[in-house]
């Protein structure tokens, strides 16, 4: 974590700097945690799923979305985390989304818990992570778990959009 | 710039932890770039001003705006740039504001110089401290001057909301 990959350089397109090419972008841990404070969001999606014993699936999600001019910043937190997909949102948006539970039980949770956000999103953190946390014991497979969830989930992103 | 000052400690509100205070909060250089990535303005107003020689006043203004929740991140701004105000917006947003052309030129610049923002966004404070230059020339107050500030502002913040 922490280290920046990329495929190969990209031409800028700027045909006045033919030898110029877009270098990765290395980000700042606290960089990270002030954008994410203005532009992140941490996200439990609760589906109907009849396969389940309990009768639903408990979808956690990181996404930060940027319109496309920036769409490099969003590659840049990929290769910063090592994990998650960088798509198309909605029109001229797009979304870094991680939604592994592997990925954030190692790599997004721990890096909040050592970069604390400042703003109130990190109350919705704190209920992600406690539903993370009922989700690595396996509780969300039974009904109690989801209720518990659900509970979590209640206050969560309360007048934000995602 | 950097040391944070407050009025007084102020209470929590929590009948729970009535001897908690709600503590200056420090902000970290990297943390302010990365917000302002997401949630900083730079935007350059010309206004018709009967008053003056050229008819047109230039009102340069950095914002940052945010829910009412998060008042207290741009309390912090303040206290860390020691400029601008903390105002109510619209609705139930409030914007931390700097339209001094002294404290724009001595505070805000030279930090987003020395910690580059890495959005799109950087073009627009790159324009944006064009004009301020401008104007600590004088040359907002002729007519070509006001041409120069047009022609450098006209792409700035393309697209997006203020």
């Amino acid at each position: 974590m922490g280290t920046i990959r990329r495929e190969g350089p990209v031409c800028t397109g700027n045909p006045q700097r033919l030898y110029v090419w877009d270098l990765p972008m290395k980000l700042d841990a606290e960089w990270i945690t002030g954008f994410v404070d203005g532009e992140g969001c941490f996200h439990i999606g609760i589906n109907r799923h009849s396969d389940l014993k309990c009768g639903f699936q408990v979808l956690p999600e990181f996404t930060v979305v940027q319109h496309e001019r920036d769409v490099k910043l969003l590659h840049a937190l990929k290769d910063y985390f090592e994990c998650g997909v960088v798509r198309t949102n909605h029109g001229d948006r797009w979304a870094y989304r991680v939604r592994s539970k592997k990925h954030l039980l190692q790599r997004i949770i721990p890096f909040f818990v050592m970069h604390p956000l400042k703003s109130e999103k990190r109350e919705d953190f704190e209920k992600f992570h406690g539903v993370l946390r009922l989700m690595e014991a396996g509780e969300h497979l039974t009904t109690a778990g989801v209720n518990n969830v659900r509970c979590l989930t209640a206050q969560m992103n309360r007048g934000r959009s995602r």
